[in-house]
């Protein structure tokens, strides 16, 4: 039998199965690694090895749970993730392949390489990754740059899906009707620093859970943070739980009742 | 059989007991509850309950294991807080007390009021807190108004001792020699915000053990954080655990050997 996600990320994320047709944006989990001192990249947005082995598998059973998963052009440019499943076990060489989530990277100024794993995983055709969506918007006036980048990252195989308006405000919102429209039921936002603090700004609208792991590591005050804009009490715990060393909590969004 | 401190608390300290005539400082423990987004304290240094009720226990079993506890003034202005061990379970009628720990505020202007619940609980006799020290610089120059404040605090019951200067710079090292001369052998270090950043700043030189509580509560950036300056490789993970919803996480100070 191959192996399934554990019983706790399922029901943590049970609603996500409910199919509402009028539903307007993805379900969302935003989730991130963090240190104790709430650091989650090192200086200038460095890369750090903040989960534990076990967590980062986690992090990949996540990954199958969702429909695609969400990060900034900054996380793209400093980590080259490669958002797939690749942690997780072997599976027997008959059995359907674990859902791939689609990579998708919000990047408004298109400053994605072409060379970039996402895209090469693509590329390659051995099923590491499906095609990456970027999500941008197209220049308040002709820009020949933004063209070239444009069609360098298409030829590369991505699709490139634009905004409505360059707007910061609003942003998070039109992004999920875009991914809505486009039939994505269940995004995993998984970084940097900007859309977390861009996520958590709109959490009571926005996001249905968060989940953070946080490492037994200080990485010290020249690290990334993130902010949570405002007050938070939105959320109730749903589970925590030790995963390695490192710590999992996960937050839902409190019915209407009882955020009132 | 009276109640004890959990194994895994005193296998912590184990070193602590060792007995160094040569020692110029207490062992340090530096000790704090935060929320998922580094606050330790609600906007404007307002206490918030961020530690469940089984890490609130953890904590005053700490506290028995210490000479003495330290907080800041800011902490005692705004928490007004007793740092007894009025948590833990009840004794039998005919054991000897919990040891208590010796308070002590760093409090370089004399902010502490007389009236404080730590002055209270020693003047009141009934055993819920020792007498409290409060440890200051002199003026400059002759000011009547600390004169004022120093005999209104010793008269309400607190010992008043003077570092030999009011340098900001080697405040933490002369703090520890001062204590240790006064026969300190280990102090927990419980807040706030200025005095962890002061701490962690000479983490490596003065601190012994960190342990820090991670409730599942995210405050928001009103909230007060603290900085850990620099980076800090000077500590390995001695323990992750769940206690009640919180995650507890010690980490003590690499052997030198190590920390190379």
């Amino acid at each position: 039998m191959a192996a399934i996600a554990p019983d706790y990320l399922t029901a943590l994320l049970a609603p996500y199965t409910a199919t509402d047709p009028s539903t307007t944006r993805p379900f969302v989990t935003l989730t991130f690694a963090q240190s104790l001192d709430g650091k989650i990249a090192g200086a200038g947005g460095k890369q750090l090895a903040l989960s534990g082995k076990e967590s980062m598998v986690m992090t990949h059973w996540l990954r199958t749970l969702h429909d695609a998963i969400l990060v900034g052009s900054g996380t793209a440019l400093n980590d080259d993730p490669q958002l797939n499943t690749r942690h997780l076990p072997p599976l027997p060489p008959d059995s359907p392949p674990y859902p791939a989530p689609r990579p998708i990277i919000l990047d408004t100024r298109l400053r994605l390489p072409s060379s970039c794993k996402l895209l090469k995983n693509y590329a390659n055709g051995k099923g590491t990754g499906r095609r990456p969506w970027v999500v941008s918007c197209a220049p308040r006036s002709q820009d020949a740059e933004w063209d070239a980048r444009r069609q360098a990252l298409e030829r590369a195989g991505a699709r490139v899906l634009l905004l409505p308006s360059d707007d910061e405000s609003g942003r998070i919102q039109a992004l999920l009707s875009l991914l809505c429209a486009e039939g994505i039921r269940s995004l995993m936002v998984e970084g940097g620093a900007q859309i977390i603090s861009a996520f958590f700004d709109v959490a009571t609208e926005c996001v249905d859970t968060v989940l953070i792991t946080t490492a037994p590591l200080i990485v010290g005050a020249k690290g990334v943070g993130f902010e949570v804009p405002g007050e938070n009490g939105a959320f109730r715990v749903a589970e925590t739980r030790l995963v390695g060393r490192d710590s999992v909590v996960a937050l839902v969004a409190a019915p209407p009742a009882e955020a009132q």
